[in-house]
């Protein structure tokens, strides 16, 4: 597996920082705000949780999500974190599939999705675990990545055969949200097609503007439409596994809560979700930290030459300069800064000159951008020694 | 579906206790010294745990596992809960049958799975999720449900294009445990027909003389064999969601690993199991209270004219007389004495006058034992005044 050898030499996000004497991870892309007080409270008294089961369709939580999202609480399915819910939705339509060839005898029994490239690696990973055949529609570089219409001919109407799309809006990692407009044109194609339509809106809550972008509203018109978000990056909760899918299609919703194992969404986990619900300024606050943040580092990393991509997500997409050697770079920032940056180089698409950095509080900026103009000439000066 | 109707009758532990005025819930199983202290202090500062990714292996835990199970770490992987071990292995079966299916243009598409009846409903519900033919082999009441050797037969070689086997041991609802010399014997015509087969231990580390039962021993010699087990029972800690598989089979594991969805083991759950993993005195204090108690509870159970199996596991089968009202004996059991117990009609062979207790402390069990008493009389009478 490529995707797997290369995550053995740049380690995914995860990993023990204290073991590599990590003091400011830059791989994640979450909340730089860090978890609510109301969370920490839900959770300090564990003998309360520990002891009891967790509730079989997380009511209370689903009862709230209705109020805030303006969705049917019937139409929400809590999970495991996002990656459950990917998870499972390709768990789902690959055994409709396989169900509808034994009975039809058809030939065409392996399951075919549309993903775009680059982007998040689990949608590659939960498809490719559960036999899908994946059609990648190519962002290039020369065009910065950017995501255009043309993606309703070559990522829909090319594909024989295609049982799901899975859209990251914004997208991970290069921070383009897509908006709402676009993705409406693209449900419509996929609706006349019966094409299941996923968009993954993990990042959505951070973004500014967010009503321009999110498929929200547009969800009770398209049966084949599937919004999945998760509390995770919204709340900087990574540790309590949290996240839902949410759409009007009954048939798909009750096929993808079959397949979800039972108990999966923990005491813990629940109790966090409905503290995080009754937050208000904590996201707004986020979300003006995050722009203003935004606007200096974009700022400080083409100073230094890198290339950064102006996307509308809490993360930031750059490239170093190609003469440089990219583990030498990465290595330096952890063994020299204790600063970790996640290596794009598993992103279909990306070569490991691609860096994704989180966007974190003021001062963990500059000392940042510190170390990445100490370790850039440094690895500069190692270029012209070369030479 | 036969199964959710039952269901929404007899709810499924996991409900609301609150909300439904339950004191003393005998629906779980689980161990009745309530979570050690040690985990209750790995949990106790919620913030340390929050903010940051599980990890993606769960290499500590596995460790402790190693040395504790003496299994290699390698041949172990840690889900969210049996239930989730339980969900990806029926999804890795599938898939590798879907695929092998599109190369090899068989007609045998739909993977085909042999269990006992009755048995844990978990793995109907996951199997089905995931497209199985389920064939039963039916343990029969005037046997006193006793599991034999029969079922090599019965249960193996007379099924065509098998696929997995799955055996709960001791089993859910029954409790009774099959000895490992048999055991070994199910594996190894397993093994011969390259069928997987799956014991789930779930409730063995509760079993006085464990070792005349795991298959913890054998699992090296058969890599056919995998084993499921959980910390949910043991450590009577059901709200953070901890299992694990092992087994030598190291393209199943892999297929289960890579079908699992990411970061799907808590950074909760992973505290727990390893502060659980220090307890010594914990499990034998545990298991010399359930012997005791379950003497108690079968004496008393018999004398009030039910009819309890004698069992290995930490829960008691029961049936009540035929003639009462189970639904009625349910409901008062939940409003005059505010007692939850399992009913056991959604499991498949048994009907509605079936349940099933957890055995807890002497004072709950006497209370329990109160409790049935003046319901049975007062059904009793109920059918008096009917005839």
């Amino acid at each position: 597996m490529k995707t797997m050898e290369k995550h053995d030499k740049y380690p995914a996000h995860g990993g023990d920082c204290k073991q590599n004497n990590i003091r400011l991870d830059f791989s994640v892309n979450i909340n730089p705000l860090g978890p609510p007080k109301s969370v920490l409270n839900a959770l300090k008294n564990p003998a309360s949780l520990l002891g009891k089961y967790p509730t079989p369709d997380q009511y209370a939580l689903r009862k709230l999500l209705e109020a805030k999202r303006n969705i049917p609480m019937d139409r929400i399915l809590i999970g495991n974190g996002a990656s459950e819910i990917i998870s499972i939705l390709a768990g789902a339509i690959a055994t409709r599939k396989l169900k509808n060839s034994s009975t039809e005898n058809s030939g065409n029994i392996l399951p075919v999705a549309s993903v775009i490239a680059p982007t998040f690696s689990g949608y590659e990973r939960a498809l490719l675990a559960y036999g899908f055949d994946i059609k990648y529609f190519e962002l290039t570089e020369c065009y910065d990545f950017r995501f255009n219409e043309s993606f309703i001919d070559r990522g829909i109407k090319d594909i024989d055969n295609l049982d799901l799309v899975i859209l990251c809006n914004p997208n991970n990692p290069t921070g383009e949200a897509i908006p709402k407009t676009l993705i409406k044109k693209i449900a419509d194609e996929c609706q006349k097609r019966d094409i299941i339509l996923a968009i993954d809106e993990t990042f959505m809550g951070l973004v500014n503007n967010k009503s321009k972008y999110s498929c929200e509203s547009i969800l009770g018109k398209n049966k084949n439409l599937i919004l999945i978000d998760a509390f995770t990056k919204l709340y900087a909760i990574p540790g309590v596994r949290l996240g839902y899918c949410a759409t009007y299609n009954e048939e798909l919703l009750k096929a993808i809560s079959f397949i979800k194992p039972e108990w999966s969404v923990s005491t813990f986990a629940e109790a966090a979700g409905i503290a995080a619900l009754s937050e208000n300024s904590y996201i707004d606050e986020a979300i003006t930290l995050i722009e203003k943040e935004k606007k200096y580092l974009l700022k400080e990393l083409s100073s230094l030459g890198f290339c950064p991509q102006e996307g509308d997500a809490p993360f930031i997409l750059f490239s170093i300069p190609q003469k440089y050697n990219a583990k030498t770079f990465y290595d330096k920032m952890i063994k020299d800064h204790g600063i970790l940056l996640r290596n794009c180089s598993n992103f279909h698409g990306l070569d490991d000159h691609y860096f994704r950095i989180g966007i974190k509080k003021h001062e963990e900026n500059v000392e940042l951008m510190k170390a990445l103009k100490n370790v850039s000439s440094y690895c500069s000066q190692g270029t012209r020694l070369q030479q």
